[in-house]
């Protein structure tokens, strides 16, 4: 498991050579996926039959690209992946989900992506999402964020500055995943103050709240690949990433993220009686 | 509104140049969508505050175009738009639905697309399903059924032979649109009985039924412009397309598509409780 540790200390030009870094990774790692998507995969069951986590062949081909693309450029860092855990480093570690959203890509839907990041012992200080089918690509690096598509020139997104619940479109995968009783309950209260919710969406919510066209993202019972990777992409664009206590949201659990504090506030009032403690 | 009448002979030359149309028909007003696709829109409320109905520019600038072009070519023909209504034709009438999923496009995400079906007075003949971003192009004649990205080579599709619900993937919108209790509760059975559900879907779900991604489609409380386009896909492509009560789809209310038979017909069975009398 990743763990909380020192925070490695960065330069701006560092993490910039990081962040690019990371787009071309992504860019080739997805290339990795796009051969399995809408064909018969080879499927595996995780959890042994006692639930449904397929696991597929792009899955594993776009891990094995990331991982061999991070070990010869930097060869001290860690690597913590969806499929093949963790290669414990120097402090920093890249956190690669190599498709987000599984099910969608079973399916056959668009909304999936894969995610990279890299955790600094205390945030991931880089961020990228990148959808192969759509060839669209999210950047940022908690500062700025940018969306590309194919090689058009990166453009500079931003957060929504929508400032009240009953004006907030809110996005979310299935609302069953919230893993307790009180927090599908709290999620509830929080759905009914909205305008509009809006379900299916894995990491296309959180590149929708960046982009400004959602103002609310959550999802509950997330694991830190689910996360590592959006996090700079939603606060460069000036949103606001946390989990439902209003803590870190960086190792996973359920998360919430804002187009704006205010916003962000808000919700967490509301999902307060639905916080695990 | 739209009405059954008696059905208008079409001959299979006619058919084919009525799908080659729409196909080139949905590609030109899909270009139309594409310019108001995340960015500001002019957002209307068709019921008046009641509800959350956007109108988008979008929509309308779609369906001018589809209007245009199809009194240009067949000038005799019926039109069923969305936005603008119903003008009476010869019995044949070309329905359209602009952009299919317009809160999933309000929202900045990929899963919506324009709906143009043909329709002969007992059921749609030709249907189309194009998403301009995105490029994907569906058509079928109810005998057959094609996918097309962009410019490369139209491949026919087939639905999967999943014959039992445990094995079964089920798409949805969102069961919270199925407009009557006894419905959502006769979905919440069929939810518990399949492997997996996935939710915000609108005419993406029909389309991966076609194509053999998904196993079910289901929604409720639908218009004829929502499924006219998608009905001849389905079927061309190898499944069943019907409302609850087994009867037909076309005008729409609680629908499902189903991969071939048997399966639609253990769905039907479970619905059974939820069909409006």
């Amino acid at each position: 498991m990743l763990e909380f540790g020192d925070r490695v200390v960065v330069s701006g030009s560092e993490r910039a050579q990081f962040l690019e870094f990371a787009r071309v990774a992504a860019r080739q790692a997805g290339e990795a996926i796009l051969p399995c998507f809408r064909r018969p995969l080879e499927i595996d069951n995780k959890l042994g039959g006692a639930g449904f986590d397929p696991v597929t062949e792009g899955d594993r081909a776009a891990e094995t690209t990331l991982r061999r693309l991070i070990q010869a450029r930097y060869p001290a860092h860690g690597i913590l992946g969806e499929e093949f855990g963790l290669k414990p480093g120097n402090g920093l570690t890249w956190v690669i989900d190599p498709i987000d959203g599984t099910r969608a890509f079973m399916s056959g839907m668009v909304h999936w992506g894969l995610l990279l990041g890299l955790f600094d012992g205390q945030e991931p200080i880089v961020g990228v999402m990148y959808q192969p089918f759509t060839r669209e690509l999210w950047a940022g690096d908690g500062s700025h964020a940018w969306f590309q598509r194919g090689t058009d020139t990166p453009v500079a997104i931003r957060t929504r500055s929508t400032g009240s619940l009953d004006m907030a479109t809110l996005g979310t995968t299935n609302p069953k995943l919230i893993p307790t009783t009180a927090g599908r309950a709290a999620y509830d209260q929080l759905e009914a103050r909205v305008r509009l919710a809006r379900y299916g969406g894995d990491c296309y919510v959180y590149a929708m709240v960046a982009m400004g066209f959602m103002d609310l993202g959550l999802d509950g019972g997330l694991q830190a690949y689910d996360v590592m990777g959006l996090i700079p992409i939603v606060k460069g664009a000036g949103g606001v990433f946390t989990n439902w206590a209003g803590g870190s949201a960086c190792m996973g659990g359920d998360v919430l993220a804002s187009g704006n504090a205010v916003l962000h506030q808000c919700a967490l009032d509301v999902l307060k009686p639905g916080v695990q403690v």
